[in-house]
């Protein structure tokens, strides 16, 4: 049966910035799993009333049905135990805390610095959406948020740690990535997307770790398109 | 033969606080290996020239002498693989990122609240060393680096990650504590020992595994000596 991924799309089909997604798509490229991926919008609940679900990831697989990034890693270590996502025992309670400093962390310093950015990558019909629930989130408006100069300082001393262990190995989870590397770098993917702003200098241990990860499965993240891809788009 | 470490100590032999030391005591405890500490203070290079090395923790395990705490944690795995700290494979990579949390992203912060208070609790020879070194790491003087809202402040928004992890389970490394609680817990009996200071409020989730953590091993780290438990001391 086919295997499905509900991924987000913005202001072209094919522009796939979610995070969240991009932590699944690296992870089934990590398992070796052919997968057919959907385009969808934030205002399309509707094409997610199957799954009980109103966010995308959403992975079909085959009857199985399964709803957030960290869960759908969980089901597929679980589903196809070879090559190990997230692994078990200390590996996988060891895992969940790269969830937590990516959403947490990162994704705060990063988002001051590409929310303008990010509102004009979601498409047309989604942005009253977008620019409600995240205004409602930060209790002011994107422009009053925004605020690269802060964005970038933050996300400097957020990477800190990330910075002394990739001084020391290729990648977060050794010489190969896993889990905890698809979780962080989904946030990396996700500024990419949208933005031309270098967020790390390229001197940084972190800058070639993403230059790794771009690299890693032949390429799926530096063939990603990017908003800069799609003629006038990026203003 | 004896196992002997080599422990910091303060205005007190007892007065136990560095929190590398911390992270080997915990470690030795969760392997159940006896071990008998010796007080060392700042200064005194010349009792750690067998060593070949300047600062604890050091150490001795029969003809074994192994310096600082990471790599005295990987020893003690391969020493005596039961009950592993660090682990094997993705754990072990995985730890690492913990140090590197502990070091660069939770002891600054905790470091700008407790500057003073730590200066208090060193040994009065040792504080023109502490002094110094700590000015020309800092670029400023004590006195100006110190400041408990802004240090406050800055561990608020550092423990998120670990705030969130910690809502899912009791310790950062499952259902009991390892490597991963250890290196970071190091930084919180740091804090203990030399100040009064709240640093995290009764409400979160850090507080409470503060709270098994200090219980952990028979209580090792209430039974702790803290500046405050000595006459006069606190000031």
């Amino acid at each position: 049966m086919a295997r499905v991924l509900y991924d987000l799309c913005g202001i072209d089909d094919d522009l796939r910035f979610s995070p969240f997604c991009w932590r699944v798509k690296f992870a089934l490229a990590h398992k070796g799993l052919d997968t057919q991926t959907r385009p969808w919008r934030f205002t399309d609940k509707q094409a997610l009333a199957f799954a009980n679900h109103d966010k995308v990831p959403v992975l079909v697989d085959g009857d199985e049905v399964v709803t957030e990034s960290y869960d759908i890693l969980r089901y597929l270590d679980r589903t196809y135990p070879e090559s190990p996502l997230l692994g078990e025992g200390l590996a996988a309670d060891r895992a969940r805390f790269f969830k937590y400093y990516a959403e947490r962390t990162l994704a705060p310093a990063m988002l001051r610095t590409i929310i303008m950015d990010l509102l004009n990558a979601v498409h047309p019909d989604d942005r009253d959406y977008f620019r409600e629930t995240r205004e409602k989130r930060f209790g002011r408006t994107l422009e009053e948020f925004h605020s690269p100069s802060k964005g970038l300082a933050q996300l400097d001393a957020a990477l800190e740690p990330l910075r002394g262990h990739l001084k020391e190995s290729d990648f977060i989870d050794g010489e190969a990535p896993a889990a905890a590397d698809y979780l962080v770098f989904g946030n990396f993917m996700w500024a990419r997307c949208v933005s031309s702003a270098d967020l790390v200098s390229n001197a940084d241990p972190v800058y070639a770790w993403i230059e790794r990860m771009l690299d890693s499965h032949d390429g799926l993240g530096r063939q990603a398109m990017r908003v800069t891809d799609i003629n006038g788009a990026y203003r």
